[in-house]
């Protein structure tokens, strides 16, 4: 990557996350807040049926709808099937895109502060975390990495692009101060991007705290499918903070604590987020590393 | 009220406020938690299909069609008006009811606590509040009366009627804690309606703190109708504290800061409810009076 030409600022990949949208719409109200020297900025409102439904999504979730294989599909498409190849056509394709970057903005009910979502390792991306952290240190990086699969989330069009997740917020809902956090972190990936254009940035060497993904665990479930225990309260809210073998993960509803019971550690993330719930996914755990890039 | 013979506890009459849905699914599976010496206590999930859909609702909102008027039409209903006369066939008619009392269980995303929400001042309703009170100091009470416009809630079918809301919590979720405390709640009020049934309680007088509601205030809006401002950070999170003239209470997504401009202090609930956005509704503001039960 010698120069970012065309970046997309995307929000409402789900329809009811309303911090991206309304971030979005304010950028198309004031556009010179989002415009630099050195670049183009546009702004995608990704999914606009699911937005006026205030649902995450009309048919299917969007942000699984990038694959190469669902992309290159063209009959019988569902509405966030076509609007996939739309966004596409218009942002991509896929693996030789007309963008150079893509940052996609979502929103959680888990208590993830500001957290960026890598789903690769490109050194860009990787630099431009190092640089964001160094003006936020709060900020969490999850690497949302399953090796030998493809990544099916919208910014995976571009191999540089970042998801930024705020939280704990519920969907369809506005918090000033999470709105305002994301928009300065809008502005500071900007200012990377031109400093980097410029050719500025050569000495970023900062050590990032990476929590990489390992796998997803599943609520406790009867025979019907149906849950039966909820996150237990010494767990809830407690994303990024290290899990050790016997503390308490779930509070089954007859009152029965059900502890982890595996042998190493592990930092657990996206604990309770609604969305996951039919998704078969209580909490994610992943493995803190501290990595230098250099 | 002499005796309480029937009671109901209503959970989903929002089909995606899930703590009082599982906790409906859990006095069905241990019906000895709720069954007392002399009353009878039925359980009934009010909304199922749009628990199904994790909606609110699947038509419209089937806490606002306990109105006697639409009870009675019995031609070209939508989901929620059919059941809302099924309902008020089984629990009631309101008015004349089969049930003496109904608990429903609600949820909100505002930072309510525990809050009881009356319908009506009737004398037994307030006994029962003033009794949970010396049991949970930090239970609220918040008197939700429209003078000279009929309730509408699924608890307005009985005279003797309490609604709960526990929050802050995203819909589609559970938090077990908030789901603890409800579970104690519903324990006390069968509690007190054992007590009462059998002439024990002569003896409560105790001042009760009643929030009581004055109006709703919308989001400022643009031409289109859509926001242009969020809950101030300063006001975000703070219901039932007392606002006083002057204080903010909007932030535009300009960053401009909207004041309450109104002459008197007042005590905001329902504070960014995510239901409340389509009913044009950023908070309601009520009055802080101390009543004695005696």
């Amino acid at each position: 990557m010698e120069k970012i030409n065309k970046l997309a600022i995307v929000g409402g990949t789900h329809g009811n996350e309303f911090t991206g949208i309304y971030l979005v719409k304010k950028f198309e109200k004031f556009p010179d807040l989002i415009s630099r020297t050195n670049f183009e900025t546009n702004t995608l409102l990704a999914n606009p049926k699911a937005f006026e439904l205030v649902r995450r999504y009309v048919d299917t979730d969007l942000n699984r709808c990038f694959k190469a294989e669902y992309l290159e599909k063209d009959t019988n498409l569902n509405y966030e099937q076509s609007r996939a190849r739309f966004i596409n056509q218009m942002l991509g394709p896929k693996g030789n895109p007309k963008f150079d970057f893509i940052l996609d903005l979502h929103t959680t009910t888990a208590n993830m502060g500001l957290t960026i979502v890598l789903v690769n390792n490109h050194p860009f991306n990787l630099k431009m975390v190092a640089y964001l952290s160094s003006f936020e240190p709060d900020l969490k990086v999850y690497s949302w990495i399953n090796p030998g699969v493809e990544n099916s989330f919208v910014n995976s069009i571009c191999e540089c692009s970042l998801g930024i997740e705020v939280g704990p917020i519920a969907p369809g809902t506005l918090q000033a101060d999470l709105f305002q956090k994301t928009e300065k972190l809008v502005q500071r990936s900007l200012d990377f991007i031109e400093q980097f254009n410029e050719g500025k940035l050569h000495h970023i060497n900062r050590d990032i705290v990476v929590y990489k993904h390992l796998k997803v665990v599943d609520y406790p479930k009867n025979k019907h499918g149906e849950i039966t225990a909820m996150i237990h309260p010494e767990l809830q809210g407690r994303d990024y903070q290290k899990l050790n073998p016997g503390a308490p993960i779930f509070l089954t509803f007859d009152g029965e604590t059900i502890c982890y019971d595996e042998e190493s550690s592990v930092w657990p993330v996206f604990i309770n987020e609604v969305a996951y719930y039919e998704k078969g996914i209580a909490f994610c755990l992943t493995k803190q590393e501290i990595i230098n890039h250099g």
